[in-house]
């Protein structure tokens, strides 16, 4: 493992941040390619219980399989990704810290994924997917920032429809997105199939509006949602809940 | 006024209790026809603007009308109601408070209203619908309580189908549920054309999964929801919070 390690490369721009995890690593680039706090709450809203396989849609620099890896049992993890620069990043990440067996990136677009993954070949299914309707008014929308936060390259019905696919029956899906957006969520994941059966809003003060929300949705579940209690994420101004502190290591 | 208010008379088992608005006092007949601190709570979500028509789809003792009358400068409210006695009983208390200029009640089925009321026709509908699925299990599904309980006389969707028929282009649906019913709740008000537009989940404590989430949907809008932050109820065992003494005069 250590010998792997080794090999790890950065580009010019690149800089590997500590994850506070197992001593695990991520190489990221400021400015275009940086996980958000949105990842770490959703991969602690995620439960994956020991022998699961999970599926990341859109995995970015690949934070989602290497921080559920760190806290659960899952038995093998694999992230997709439609850029080349963000895979090959997230690829590096997974070398260096020597999890080539338990991560796999793979490049690719989720919406014509039916030809690397088999359907409902997985147990459990993550997407961080772009917040914002579209890029219309973007300057570049090909830039890697803007492809990540707007609907450029795949909408809210591509991700739900993907992860309907690739779950088995029973299989659970986790996402994080803004509550601006409830209603499409709530009615993309029904047409898909997959039943919204927990549900947590992040408030940044416990007397703020959400600004975000988690979501677990089961495929072919029953309707019957539990809204958990809020997730507060600051006490005061410049500190963190106990629970945040505890839970998500901030 | 005074006149009309001598000639109210209660039936064996009513009493009447004081609102703590305007003077206005409440027919009720505890064990079978009260209202809930639920009704309190969406009178309180709701904006009536002045001049504005509200109807309440299974009003009940007619606690809403009451309510919005005392709070807003609405101009005229309709409750209808499809049990006889509690009919009688929100009649009587409008007699009560001298309100029949202002408020009548309709004893009539929603789900067949469309002889009573004219189509598009209001500019605010609220309801405190049933929560329950169904009453199958019920031993006594005809009695007061059951139907305003359960699922018995009107279902979710035929409470959003009238909403949608009696509200103006623009109007406003105010809604009480409970929260492990909302994807079925959002799917029924889009399936309607009312669009969900605010939502706020209501919390008997801040650590504590929400029991009601209040829903404001318009007739005809965008898709774009605002989620509120959280209504709680009490700040500690017995003691309501500032905010439920002050807005909500418990």
């Amino acid at each position: 493992m250590s010998e792997e390690k080794a090999n790890v490369e950065l580009l010019p721009g690149e800089r590997v941040d500590d994850l506070q995890r197992k001593g695990y690593r991520i190489i990221q680039r400021p400015g275009s390619f940086c996980f958000g706090i949105d990842a770490v709450f959703l991969c602690g809203f995620a439960n994956v219980r020991p022998g699961e396989s999970v599926l990341d849609l859109g995995t970015g620099t690949g934070i989602l399989p290497i921080l559920l890896e760190a806290r659960s049992k899952g038995a093998h993890f694999t992230g997709i990704e439609l850029q080349p620069e963000s895979a090959d990043m997230a690829r590096r990440s997974v070398a260096l810290n020597g999890l080539g067996d338990r991560i796999d990136i793979v490049e690719g677009d989720l919406r014509e994924a039916g030809g690397l993954f088999l359907p409902a070949s997985f147990h459990v299914v993550t997407a961080n997917p772009p917040y914002m309707k579209d890029g219309g008014g973007l300057l570049n929308p090909g830039l890697p920032k803007a492809m990540a936060r707007h609907e450029i390259t795949c909408t809210l019905g591509d991700v739900t429809r993907a992860a309907a696919k690739f779950l088995r029956p029973g299989g659970r899906f986790y996402m994080v997105h803004r509550p601006f957006r409830l209603t499409e969520i709530v009615c993309e994941l029904v047409k898909c199939g997959l039943e919204p059966k927990r549900m947590r809003f992040v408030h940044p003060f416990a007397d703020r509006e959400p600004g975000m929300v988690l979501i677990e949705s089961r495929k072919g579940g029953s309707s019957r949602l539990t809204v958990e209690k809020p997730l507060i994420i600051y006490e005061s101004p410049g500190k963190y809940t106990e629970e945040v502190r505890r839970d998500y290591h901030f």
